[in-house]
């Protein structure tokens, strides 16, 4: 009987490992929550491929123990392969499969439901709760609708977006280097980011990290932009100049900022801090501001994407297994 | 030169004040923050017509003196007119109008936005990053896309809901006993309640208070609902019985309930309890849950709803000054 064995699975992933073992019931599925290392390795053996999700580093020494264990088919739920030692892959014969896409969806949901929560001025009304303040004035929202948005990038999670703004009733408006025919057709893009800042009220990043977009929002892009305008990060830390952001907060120019990646994340995100210095004072400050938003890296961290992490590793995994080909193999050759 | 006096004015209504005069520029506006008392009703001598908004009863004495100032001439910026004295105003000779609807949108959004935050477990982890804990397990949101939402009330306000909701993608099953032939050929109209409980992951109350809706959720209609159904009040607070809400918070079957109506709201929102003993226990433990979202009455205040409250209301006054039907005058024979 084929055996898959599977890594690190939290609490929010069983669900989906045990909706994938009944839809597969020729298939002997195992599991531990330990991560692999070199002593867990062995716990794999007899099983014909792994299935895994750590930060912590494949090393040669754990691809090395994996190999002994029998198994050299290794199926990421995640999308990165940095933390993997290539070359000790390649050398043992590894064949790995990654999970690229796990929910475009949850991000731009995620952006909408923030940006709709700083036109409200939620987190003001929540903490005068908390207080025990319910007095409604002035704490006044803006509606949605009456917003003309405008996204940077109209790649998946930008278009979601986009219509989600619209089942709102917003006017959205677009710029992207590569316009999408059928965006254009329709009439979204405006010719220049210039343009865009002049119009929008509310601006949401959807473009990569790549160098001509580091710190595209910056003192001289924000000075283009309306007064009160309301700036969504949930792209990539380094897109915005954050000392800039935190200048037009300051000074009353932005209305609210919505960031879910920091330039400054590494290191600081998925850590629990609580009772210990706090190493970012600069975070602490965003943090703590009644007009910004802050969650860690969290806005694709839905029960839809963990069911894709979980299903198609596993789908992956079979598929290395068998002998036929993966959706979304990774290439060991990456020199 | 006609002249139209304001009491009351807020800071957040001031802009929409300015914008109306300078509109209107032949009419002679002026106003103060003050309260309509038998005292400052002398403010208005020289005025046609006068502009109010209040919880402070409208008294006879009051209604008195504002009719020995000249004026009879009265336009609320709100839709209530229970704390007017009907009887003196008829015997006065008074002309009274209001504003029935001041942003349907305003509600709606409010809705859609609260709805997705406890989908999104978004509370936990605001709490989770004001005490820095930025682990972003185990707050896995539940994306909107995923839900059938079951919107009861099939009016205005529950349409746009609607249509937010499908801006998100989400599959809508409606209920109402009055049957919108445009939705029901769409096909969204579910039979019974019991069929909407049976069928939704959210469920949004949008009908009115009448004795026959009052606390339509209740432990029969909670056991009817889906397991993690998150339940939608911004609608009036009797609809729901609280205790069988908390009943099934305590137990787990709903997942989370948004609230900006409450039975005992009266005398307990929209004031400042800061440093005071807070007069409702159970009310207190339902703004402190982390799946519980209150509001106090504030799903209507957007400037979109403000700007329409002294808009409409001027315009209103305009129109009685001038001799014109206004827009939605008050019957003062209510008997």
């Amino acid at each position: 009987m084929t055996k898959i064995f599977a890594y690190a699975i939290r609490d929010d992933e069983k669900p989906f490992l045990e909706e994938w073992k009944n839809a597969h019931k020729d298939i002997d599925v195992d599991y531990t929550e330990e991560l692999l290392t070199p002593e867990t390795a062995k716990l794999a053996k007899g099983a014909d491929g792994v299935v895994v999700y750590q930060q912590l580093d494949y090393t040669p020494e754990t691809l090395q123990a994996l190999a002994d264990a029998g198994v050299t088919k290794m199926s990421l739920r995640n999308v990165g392969v940095d933390n993997i030692d290539m070359d000790k892959a390649k050398e043992l014969g590894f064949e790995i499969t990654n999970v690229p896409v796990y929910s475009p969806d949850a991000i731009a949901e995620h952006a909408a439901i923030q940006a709709a929560r700083i036109l409200r001025q939620d987190k003001r009304m929540d903490e005068k709760m908390a207080k025990r303040d319910l007095r409604w004035a002035p704490t006044i929202g803006r509606e949605v609708r009456d917003q003309v948005v405008g996204v940077i990038g109209t790649g998946h999670i930008g278009q979601v977006f986009m219509q989600i703004m619209e089942g709102f009733g917003a006017k959205v408006i677009a710029y992207d280097i590569f316009k999408n025919p059928e965006l254009e057709k329709k009439g979204y893009y405006v010719d220049s980011l210039d343009d865009l800042y002049k119009q929008a009220d509310v601006i949401s990043l959807h473009v990569p990290d790549v160098p001509a977009n580091v710190h595209m929002i910056n003192d001289d892009s924000i000075s283009k932009m309306k007064d009160d305008v309301v700036i969504i990060n949930v792209s990539r830390g380094p897109l915005v100049d954050i000392d800039a952001v935190i200048r037009g907060l300051d000074s009353g120019k932005i209305f609210g900022y919505v960031m879910d990646t920091y330039e400054g994340e590494v290191g600081v995100f998925n850590e629990d801090w609580e009772g210990k210095e706090f190493p970012d004072k600069k975070l602490a400050d965003l943090i703590d501001r009644p007009n910004v938003l802050v969650t860690p890296h969290t806005a694709f961290y839905t029960t839809h994407a963990v069911r894709n992490m979980v299903t198609k590793a596993f789908d992956n995994n079979l598929a290395l297994v068998e002998g036929k080909e993966p959706e979304s193999p990774v290439k060991l050759d990456q020199d």
